[in-house]
Order: structure tokens, then sequence, then C-alpha cells
């Protein structure tokens, strides 16, 4: 009998109530303060794009996980799957506008048509900070510094980095005789945190010899602290190599008091079969070792090879802001808040709206954030509203107050009545949280 | 020979290069801050939704609008045009979790296929706030505070305010007994500006008469004042009615001393074909007529009928964000800094990497933003980097002053320099733009 369409949104995709998106824009605010603190700056690009733009000329292999279409001009377009794509693209298409080295941020939402039965979403926020134009140690420390001071300014520092550098395993296989095998062997070293040492060297053994795979499980192990584990690299590589020497610098950097957080050489990290040619990174909260690595990045050559000849090298790293707004949630480092609203004035005389408004408007002068409540509802239920929306005090007055000029407080989690107030005496509890000095 | 793909964005597409999408952050700040302090809260919806929310179940008129295909899951989905169709959406599945009156606001893009050659972009970005479950001059009233409010907190204050009453027109129509011919009125009312009187006269005067013609011209136009609008309105109309009742009830609030700023009640502000009941509002730049209303909105009936049975009225306004940051930018109210960076750290010595980064460490404390330039280039060379990002400072240091502790500084715009300063002098200056006393 109903005609009504059913309200629902698409699988894997979200709506965000307020208290979420309220805490992801104190979120971002906090992380954009960092990076605008190192001189990174915002850009935006298109979600959507030319398919050839974002999946190259072949490009059908991702194919499954983007959402690609023919619009009305009969063109092939997708939406953007990550912000690294369209970053290329952007460089390209502005190589003269801009200065090199490049630093921006970009946090937007990316698309995939992933299996949602993974806790995977279809719709998610990416957050990606980039250093492009400059191959040097400096912009390698740098993005590992912009990591830290952003969980530290989130309120997070029970964490480790942990990095390596992808040209020293690629010294080290080639010392081994192995490179045509990289591909396969990265996958396998990837897979470890999941399936174990015993399980990654039986089929390393497989894949070379038992001598190799022993080999490879001692190169991706960690020794007792940064400076063990280079010398141990240098062994089993071959000797000094610019990687090596780039990967002692940044050593070197870290242990020189510039940060004493957990910044740990770790030669298993290799980001898999991402495009990384130099220092990689991850990023693991102590305290939720099981959902990954919240921020991962790393260096690479050229970025934007498919678009332009001009060779342009970066380092960067990426946060997936829906993971860690998950994570932040399970610490107890955000809040709930349904509202950021102080006060909420109650409607207690149709008649006095225009009267509301005009106290609304001198406490907001205040820095006050101050909710009028637009009809006549019996005082328990404004009450009680005001209580669901998460604010703490309401403002009570009728015409009496009105022709006093006074107005009366309440502290809905306390129940406490602060009675006949100027204005000036409310202003004072509502921004200090405490009644006035009788 | 070039495999080179060409690094273009689709047409109706554009990139925000770092200055605009500074500014626009800022604006979207300025916007987010004065919401909050109304108790507005923010939300978000998924960018796609099933074809049949966006375009109801019918839903082939604005077809060639709206980007429409099918997922790989063979669902018929589309790329939201607006924010209200969404927001209805939200409502209605989250109608047990929300609070009433509900006041959200929505900062997003949407997207349309629209002709190009207009000027108008196919990816743009929608700026909404409504408040929905409350039918009252309240919440009329609150909307026109909102919107006095964010012009006010973006710096332009010269601007008129139009509003009317959709229900008034019906009213008038009725009287007149021209009522069935509502839609072509309406069409040709809201030409008014585009066509001229005299136009919209003689096609008024083909649709129905030359006597009621002349009716409705003088029914739309503007007496000296809104009381003088208003009796005129009610003549016109046959009497009183509820519709004028919230007119009267609105222009008293205004005149009431709650606001200095030019609210004029404007019978000609209809919003055309749009689904508004209520009162209807358009927002003008005295300096800037020609681009029209930069703020518009209304009060609807019955936001979510299509997905649920309750009656949800509601009222909201929405600002064009990118015709406003064009305005913005044309009247000189916002910058054009190509970074928010405080300072820059020279390369002299790639060797003091560590401590170039140690001492921005030290400066971000004390607020303000340094970027450490990466490598080492010739010193005019950094400089004009530094001058053409708009850094103001540039901070010089070698192992000599390292040795000893001190820094050189040199503001880029006079070219003065202020050497050997201890960190604490370079703070001094950096932050109040003045030499430290001497």
């Amino acid at each position: 009998m109903s005609d009504l369409i059913e309200p629902k949104v698409l699988k894997g995709f979200r709506d965000s109530l307020p208290q979420k998106e309220i805490a992801k824009k104190e979120v971002e605010a906090i992380l954009e303060k960092v990076f605008t603190s190192f001189g990174f700056v915002p850009l935006d690009t298109p979600v959507l794009e030319y398919a050839e733009i974002l999946l190259g000329k072949g490009g059908g292999e991702t194919d499954k996980q983007v959402y690609r279409f023919f619009d009305h001009g009969n063109r092939d377009v997708a939406l953007r799957f990550d912000l690294t794509v369209p970053f290329a693209r952007f460089i390209a298409t502005h190589e003269s506008e801009l200065y090199f080295p490049f630093k921006r941020y970009h946090i937007a939402k990316v698309y995939r048509g992933e299996n949602t039965q993974r806790g995977r979403y279809r719709e998610f926020t990416q957050c990606d900070f980039d250093i492009v134009g400059s191959d040097t140690v400096s912009s390698d420390l740098e993005i590992l510094l912009v990591m830290e001071s952003s969980f530290k300014a989130l309120g997070i520092e029970d964490l480790t980095f942990r990095f390596s550098h992808r040209g020293v395993f690629s010294y080290f296989l080639s010392k081994l005789d192995i490179s045509n095998k990289t591909v396969e062997i990265l996958r396998l070293v990837d897979k470890l945190p999941k399936i174990g040492g015993e399980a990654v060297k039986e089929q390393l053994s497989g894949l070379t010899d038992p001598e190799k795979a022993e080999k490879i499980l001692t190169f991706i192990s960690r020794e007792e602290n940064n400076e063990r584990t280079l010398e141990k690299l240098q062994d089993l590589s071959g000797g000094s190599n610019p990687a090596l020497d780039r990967l002692r610098d940044i050593c070197r950097l870290l242990s020189a008091g510039l940060s004493r957080s957990a910044f740990i050489l770790d030669p298993s990290i290799t980001r898999g079969l991402d495009y990384y040619t130099g220092i990689v990174y991850e990023t693991f909260l102590r305290d939720l070792p099981g959902i990954g690595s919240v921020c991962s990045g790393g260096r690479y050559d050229n970025l934007a090879s498919l678009y332009t000849k001009t060779r342009i090298p970066g380092v960067g790293s990426s946060i997936g802001l829906d993971r860690l707004l998950a994570a932040l949630e399970e610490l107890g480092k955000i809040g709930c808040k349904p509202s950021n609203t102080d006060l909420m004035i109650l409607c207690l005389e149709e008649e006095l709206t225009g009267y509301y408004h005009s106290l609304a408007g001198k406490l907001r002068e205040k820095g006050i954030s101050v909710e009028v409540f637009p009809e006549k509802r019996k005082i328990a239920g404004q009450f009680s509203f005001a209580e669901k929306k998460g604010i703490p005090f309401c403002l009570i007055c009728g015409s009496a107050e009105k022709e006093s000029g006074k107005v009366n407080l309440r502290r809905l989690s306390t129940r406490e009545n602060f009675d006949s107030l100027s204005l000036e005496q409310a202003v004072e509890i509502l921004t200090q949280g405490q009644p006035p000095k009788a």
C-alpha cells in the first residue's frame, strides 16, 4: 500500500551522525594544524577523473575495485580510489605553477568497490601528506617527524614507528642472486604478521632454497637496537651502499635527541607490492596492535611518470582516518559529544521569542554557543531535550525575568539552579563552569 | 613517441590549488564557527546513493543533470546533486535516533552534469543549514539570523536579505482565481530580474488578462518599508491569513532591534519552482549585484515525505560556496596566501639537517609554522623560493651560529636582517613582527 521509498544507504557506505562528525572534524583540525606547522599546504582535486588518468593506459587490473562508468558526454570516467594518483596528475598539470620541493596535505574521501565482508568500507577518508621534488634525508626524516607530531597532538604517545628501506632489501636480494623473485618474496614477507615465521620460511624455501630462506628471515628480523640492525643489514647486503647510507643517516638523526619516540628500524617492513623505492614507514599503537598500521608510507622515485617526463621524487605517508577514529574511540581519546552547544534558552512564552534571540546574540558575542528552543513545550520536555543533546546548561526566563533584566540558569548534570542572575553573572558561570563569587 | 597520458581534468571539474584551498578552508572554518554558535551540528552522507533515493520512483526528469550508473553489484546508483535530498533520506533513516527540532549544517561537494558554457561547474561545494521538526516563527527568524551572522563573520556587511512568503502569494492568486496557473506565474515572476517588468507584464497578460497582470506586478513590487508592503499584501490577498501573520511576526521581530541589517520584505522573491511553502529568502551583496543571490532558502512543509510517513517540516538556507569565494575574492575580503608558513630555515650545510629540524621543533612549540628547506642550494635561490611561497621570514644558520647558539633572521619583504639573535629573540620578532627592544 505504501509508496514510500526505503531510506537505505548503499552497502559499504555510511552516514556520519553528528557525534561522529564532530569528532572527525576535531581530529581533522588537529592534523591540519600539525601539517601547517610544518609548512604543508592543502589542495583538492576532483572526485571524478578520466579513467585513463586514474588507471593508466592499460588499467584493467584494478577494475573491480574502481567505480567506473561513462558520463553523458560518453567519457570513460572513474571515482578516485586513492589520493596519490590524483596528486601525481595534479603535479603534472600544474608543474609550472608550483615551486619544488612542494609539500601538500590532502584529507578527502576515496572510493573502492571492496568486499565489505572484511569490514572494509567503499567510501572512506584518507589523509595524505607528501614532500615532492626532493630526494634527501631531510625529507625522509621530516615525514617521520610529522607522523610523530600528529599522533602526539592527538594525545597518542604510546606507539612505535617502524621503518626500513626498500633499496637495502634489493641489494640484499641481489647479493643472494634472487632479484628475479623480488615480487614473490615481498609478498611472502608482507604475510609475516599474519601467518608467522615458520610458514613464511617454508614457503620461502620452496621459492628459493632452505639456506636462502633462512637468510631472508635473518635479514628481516630486528636486532636489539637500530645500530645492531644496521650492522646486520650491512653484513647481509654485501657492505655499504647508498640505500644503507641513507638509512644510517636517518637513524643517526633520530637518535641525536630530535625525538623521544620509539623509531624502530624493522627490516620486515616492506609495504608489500607498493610502488615505494626508498624508506618505508608503518605506525603501530601499542594498546591496539590488532588494528595494524595506522599511518604508512614511504619514498617513491618518480611520482608523475605517467603524465610528465620530469622526474619528481617524493616521500609521504597516509593516515586512514576511519581506522584512526575507531582507534581513538576505543582508546577513549575522543569524546562522543552529540553537540558543541553550551546553553539552551528555554521557550517559556512564545511572545518572548525576540527576547530569547536577542539574549542568545549577546551570549554568542561572549563566545558561548547558544541554542534557542523554538516553541513552547512542557519544561520537563525541554530539559530532557537539552540533556539528550549533551547541552550542559539551560537558561530559564519568563516575562517577570525579562522585566527585571534577570535570568535563571540550570546546570543539568547536577540539577543546580542559579537564580536571578544578571547576564554578566550568567556569562561568568557559563564560561568558567563556576558559580559567581557571592 | 611519447606514451604519456595528458594530465587533464574533466570539463566542468577543477583542481583547487593551495592558495584557493587555504582561502576555502578559512571561509569554511568561519561559517562552521557561526553555525556551531547557534547550536547547529555537522553530519555527512555518502556521495553515492541509490538513484531511486535521489530521484524518486519516477525520477527521469532530472536525469541529464545527474551522474547515474550501474555499480559492480548492478545497483542503479547516482552521485548526489544537492544536499537536501540526502538530508531528507538521512532524517528518515535516523528518525528514531535524532531529537527534534534538529539543526544541522553540511558543507560538501555535489555533482551536476550541467552545461558548462554558462560558467557552471559540474563539481561544486554547497553549504546548507536547516532546522527541521519545528514550524515556528522562531525557526524562520533564526535562519535569517544565521545568514546575517555568517556574512558578518566573513566581513561582509553591505548586503540585503530579501524575503517573502510563498503562502501569501498563494492566497493572492487564489483571490484572483488563477491558482491553476501558479506554476506558470511563478516561472514568470522569477524571470523579473532578467527580462524586466514590461516583458513580464506582457507575458502575464497573455497568461491571464491585463488587469490581473497589473495586479500581480503591483503585488510583487516593494513599498517604501516593510510595514507598507505588509499592508499592501493584506489588501491584495483579501485580508488577514496565517501566512501573512507569520510574515508580520517576522517583520516585527526583525524591527525590534534584533539586528541592524537590511531585511527587506520583497514579494518578488518566490524561489521559482522550488519546493518551498512558507518563508523564502535570498541574499544580495550591494557591491556585486550581478552575481545574484549568494544565500537562498526557505521553509518546506514536509521534508522526508518520500521516505517516511512522519511529517517533518523544516526551514533552511544554502550558500553556494564557490560563488561566495569568487565574490569574497572580488571584494578583497580574502587573501591569496600560497602558504601559512611563518618561517623557512635555510639549508646552508646538509650536515646541520638534524639541527635545523630541532630548531624548527622548538619554534613550532611557540606556535610558529616552520618549513625546513631540505637540501643545499644557492642561498639566493632559497630566498627566492621562500618569497614565492609568501613566507615572510627566513632563518639563516651555519656551523658558527650553531656553535654560539645564535641564529640570523631576514624579513624578506624589507630585506631587513636581524643578526646573532638568541632563539628567544627570534621568537619575539617572529611572533610580533617587531625587532626586539635593544
